[in-house]
């Protein structure tokens, strides 16, 4: 299927010269664990959402290096026959647990685990990294957007504005995942489901010349739903008194304007009032032009007068925060069956890692059933739910918090076994379903725009001390 | 060739509606008009590089709908069978012309001409618009780093941060045209032949545990040209003295070291110093880390010893401004046999459209070579290069500015005759040769980051009468 490929050869060539560099030093069967994280909520928001897994699963399943690619390598130079002969033959083989697309998720929680050969975990992180930050970044920008319309519909309407095809395609399932009610994008539908749906642009008006002429054209096709943009010459003076006359001409069972520049908060309250004189206050008024979670917010305090907003560019390029910044960091490699942790000392204190083998799990009150706290532990960890837990920051480890009466639920869950998928595959309106009961367990403190509630992503204590052990023996002895 | 996948259904879906709404009105075969341009330089710059055309020649080479597609328009509802039998047949008819890839543009000059029937036209908006609009910006984003970096190489390694793997390919390409010395995306190099490159990462040294072990073990692999990361756990005290003794000790050909944190202004120069005691004056210094054309112009101000620069996430994303707000408007339709110019009226002034079947030219000094101005012309009009010219500004039509002494040169090219290419595709190379003679041919003024020149695109004097009777008389009248 096209929405497949193989992208084998999206990887950053140094990857290719690490996997070579294993294979001749003797450490490519070294079982190795990767964790993907990423540092800082976008926009200054509480809280992120994970997307981006379903384009690592058809990744790695089509995992494999053609003959051409082999060929492409040779002619680079630098690598031996014997390792060419390994990627001709190269298999993943690799475990992988991931947190399900559709989680909010935290700074510092692992989003996914890679466990498996360092070879195979090395090569994959370009591919890995680029899907579930692009994803995760539209996911999470959309979601923001569709908070600040308060239950009113959001469509995105981003793809000519898009970073590339996969931007437009993927960027539209990632924003409706977190909530948009529709794309524009018609390929996002047939290879993903996400519902398509459009009216006209301008140009069907400019093209009739006279607006009433084009107005009744689309009306005569479209009696179930008639949708007209009202902005191309005049809103209040000829958009919106001609769609009036056609809608009274045709009487179609759904009738909307869709108004795409100029003061929309004032022209849709003006439109407002001109629909309800003429007693259309059944026709709905769509904004759309370059509008974001601000825009959306500023115009509804405006009480403007607006049914259903289209949004594009600041959706679909996340354009407040263009970046996600997800990293794949070595945690652990093994040695005599023993897992040795591994750790990344940086002069930006930000940059350290967080050891190991982990698991991030989930804290919920038993009564109201919201989350209360993240906590990252190490794999072989159980918490007792049944005795008051102590969280502690591991920033400022004198701030501690006992939680009681609570039920814990293990984030990631297991996605491939030795390279065989184990995941049953999600569609995309279960993401979308799971997405917003997810989103649901969240305190609104942590779902607001402005100095949310720091939701505290803590790391047990084993793990702390695991990490303050190799912060100060520093260069770890093998 | 993958790389020229079937992207017909990468399509809005109101270009959709519309087609079937122009072959139902029996406007299909209407010949239409329609410009391609954008309306502001990105970050205030003082120009655009346009990119994005090859793209569109694929895509125009692929358009055809498949049985597929048909069957999800029909599942669809609400297109006729006649519609729907059109579309299996369909085959685009149409000319094109463009700018070509890697020339400076500047804003309001039409970069793309479709020119065929409506109902063709209409349905290649989204993608046009796509290509171009990703493109150009990574292209003008780009050419801004690499000219901060003042002739030190500048290397594209933003592949994980790319907003899909569309991203990362079309990106890396379109950063090596403006500039870019090489990229780190494979995928690129085996599509585009953009060069590859890459060498270690941080989990390199942590696999091996000790840092001489790791640099060995690299160098031993490496011996012609050896590129070591000094920042996994301590620039100058760890980093760079194991570096030098592994330097020392294999002694290759050509050595780096690379610094991916940090104050790396100061640790760059602290490097270089230990680096000069040492004799190995020949070690370069590669700097990465979040970089950008501001931060690289305040590195090497404060005379930071950095010989050349990795970028990433915000060159593939254009962090600073996401968003190359290319659009695509109706400008004339053919009416018995004359062209019969359009014009989309708006509130917001800057979205009023330049009407009518139009060309841009440039004017270029024959002593300095250099470019004067640009103006859009209407398609038939000719300009008498032996005669002085009198430029004026479309918006403020008092400021006039008389140029002699000139050559002027079409900057759009016939890419498509009646669906036929003409155009004689360019290699990536190709490309960015013809970008880099192009820049050339700017004034300084014109490329400076702050406050640069403007650029004057004028109207001719009779395009800017035709605009100013359509906008006189508002609605035109067929």
């Amino acid at each position: 299927m096209e929405k497949s490929r193989n992208m084998t050869m999206l990887v950053d060539y140094y990857e290719l010269t690490m996997a070579s560099g294993y294979f001749e030093s003797g450490k490519k069967d070294t079982i190795a664990y990767f964790d993907v994280f990423y540092r800082k909520n976008p926009d200054g928001g509480g809280f992120a959402i994970a997307a981006g897994l379903q384009s690592v699963i058809d990744y790695v399943k089509n995992l494999r290096f053609s003959e051409q690619d082999i060929e492409y390598l040779r002619g680079k130079g630098g690598f031996s026959e014997a390792f060419l002969e390994y990627l001709a033959n190269f298999k993943c083989t690799c475990d992988i647990w991931a947190i399900p697309e559709g989680t909010p998720v935290f700074p510092g929680e692992p989003l996914l685990t890679v466990r498996g050969p360092l070879i195979e975990a090395q090569i994959m992180e370009t591919y890995i990294l680029l899907s579930i930050n692009h994803q995760s970044l539209i996911a999470t920008k959309t979601n923001r957007i569709v908070r600040a319309a308060q239950g009113r519909p959001v469509m995105e309407f981003g793809s000519r504005r898009a970073h590339g095809d996969a931007a437009a395609i993927m960027g539209a399932r990632a924003a409706y995942i977190a909530g948009a009610a529709a794309s524009a994008c018609v390929k996002a539908d047939i290879d993903y489901g996400v519902p398509a749906i459009g009216t006209i642009a301008h140009s069907w008006i400019q093209v009739f010349g006279d607006e009433m002429a084009a107005f009744r054209a689309y009306a005569n096709l479209h009696k179930d739903n008639c949708s007209l943009l009202v902005d191309t010459y005049d809103v209040l003076n000829s958009g919106v008194p001609n769609a009036i006359k056609i809608f009274k001409e045709f009487k179609p069972a759904q009738m909307s304007i869709r108004i795409d520049s100029g003061d929309i908060a004032y022209l849709s309250r003006c439109a407002r009032k001109i629909l309800d004189d003429e007693g259309l206050t059944q026709c709905k008024i769509i904004a759309s032009n370059s509008l974001d979670e601000y825009l959306i917010r500023d115009m509804l305090s405006q009480n403007a007068a607006i049914d259903s907003f289209g949004v594009g560019e600041k959706m679909i390029t996340a354009k407040s925060e263009p970046v996600f910044g997800g990293v794949y960091k070595l945690v652990a490699v093994e040695e005599n069956g023993n897992i040795s942790p591994r750790i990344k000392i940086s002069e930006n204190i930000e940059k350290i890692t967080n050891p190991g083998f982990k698991k991030p799990i989930r804290f919920y009150d038993k009564t109201t059933g919201k989350a209360v706290a993240d906590l990252v532990m190490l794999a072989d960890e159980i918490i007792n739910e049944n005795e008051p837990y102590k969280l502690f920051d591991p920033e400022f480890s004198w701030k501690k918090k006992i939680i009681r009466n609570f039920e814990v639920r293990e984030l990631a869950v297991p996605v491939f076994e030795k390279g065989k998928l184990v995941y049953e595959e999600k569609t995309t309106e279960e993401v979308r379903k799971y997405c917003r009961e997810q989103l649901d367990t969240l305190w609104p403190e942590v779902m607001r725009f402005e100095n949310p509630h720091h939701y505290y992503v803590d790391l047990s204590e084993k793990l702390w001390m695991m990490k303050r052990d190799l912060l100060e023996g520093h260069s770890y002895k093998e």
